[in-house]
């Protein structure tokens, strides 16, 4: 149950492996089995109406979710998504962060289970929830090539 | 944000119109945004091992899911499941009760969205997880062929 | 790519070891990725209206996609579900059997993915469209290492 | 059942009212109930390791899926997707550009489902499979009831 990455651990992971994804994204908080990660919206991520669209909120539950697996088990990057749902309720506020709220659902020997709800900054209503499975490489004596 | 129906209500409407779902399925109790319900597991469930298996999960998610939305909205009897996701997490313990824990992400005019947790009787950790989407029929002037 | 068990085989494996499940369902042929089964709709599957209930459907993508694995690995008993999606599109046909039409996605060490289209009997359009993933256990004792 | 915008037509709305989307995506082809649509894929949708990541499969079959119910209902830019599930089976062949091939489940006059199997261009085993569900704004002038 212990916290093996925080929020700062993680986003110099991002920030090395992921520069990309570190660019708009950043891990706000880290708690136990939870952790809050922000979507930086800019114009790349807005449909027209000026709303941020579907792929841009399933890419910060990902990274979000990731993040959420390796705050507990360090830095696997081979650990993949293997089943993701979506459920989009609400149009994002326009010209607002999007800040993902992560639940460990469970955190097997291979498999994980973990929850997001979607919120504009500053929104009490969801926009969006997503569940993903991960499947988690099994470990062995030395890791070193990861 | 009213609570229309009750845990009595629901129950008596249960027994009334789906008198066979009613035999094992109990509505708890009833909160804003929220609903517990009660699988009252016999032998009927069980898959080899003891343990309830994935069908019978589904039928109480689908029940508490339904029961949830007709606490805001009243008997609406044709509101229908459009879209169900489960993870199944943990395998139930035998023996036990299965409870589903409710909370409504999303009710719309059209499309409601509610989250169920299932848990065993008595534990701490979920056994599954399920999300289902129900359209909910147009209201007309007269509801009262309903 | 070999069927290791044939329709003959799958149903005498239902029989013996889900007694239950065998009574409602039968698989009807099985194929290359491929396999039908059939609920024999009665009484207990009626929703109010004469038509299947969703959970019914539900139970039926599951032995039929669980046939579906087991007819490329041999009786695994203990491969469980990890995910299940449902999409329910139209209202079964009232008074017919319902036949589950599986195509297998992936079958990996691990990890299998299934889909499953479900008819009702004579109807050219699906009533639901299900996938599910299945978790099969590492195999045996010279697997020690993992 | 009639095509009323062709790849041409579709291709043509996506550049002048998803000019970003465009740069990467493309319609191949429409036919009855299908369509194929391409990424072409770049850095920008590599993850370490040279692979195409979630999110740009997610996006793919996100505007795949959205075209094909356009191929059949027309310019209808206020539809929006409810829900998606995606199944991540194989790792995308490194350097290759990914097609989406849809199939329409169900269009209903609010409802449509579509699924699409996701392709590394050259391969005959998914990557991915993902359905979604759109919501269809009711018609208006003449529908002013709703």
């Amino acid at each position: 149950m212990d916290i093996v990455m925080d929020a700062q651990a993680l986003n110099a992971f991002l920030e090395r492996d992921f520069p990309q994804v570190a660019e708009d994204h950043r891990v706000e908080s880290v708690g136990p089995g939870r952790l809050v990660a922000r979507l930086r919206v800019n114009d790349r991520h807005l449909r027209p109406g000026g709303t941020v669209g579907g792929p841009s909120i399933f890419a910060l539950a990902d990274v979000a979710i990731y993040c959420a697996i390796l705050s507990r088990i360090g830095p696997v990057a081979l650990a993949v998504t293997t089943n993701a749902t979506v459920d989009f309720m609400r149009k994002p506020a326009a010209g607002r962060d999007l800040l993902a709220e992560c639940r460990i659902l469970k955190l097997g020997r291979s498999l994980a289970v973990v929850e997001a709800l979607i919120f504009s900054d500053g929104e009490d209503e969801p926009a969006a929830r997503c569940s993903m499975t991960y499947s988690i490489p099994p470990k062995r004596p030395q890791n070193s090539a990861l």
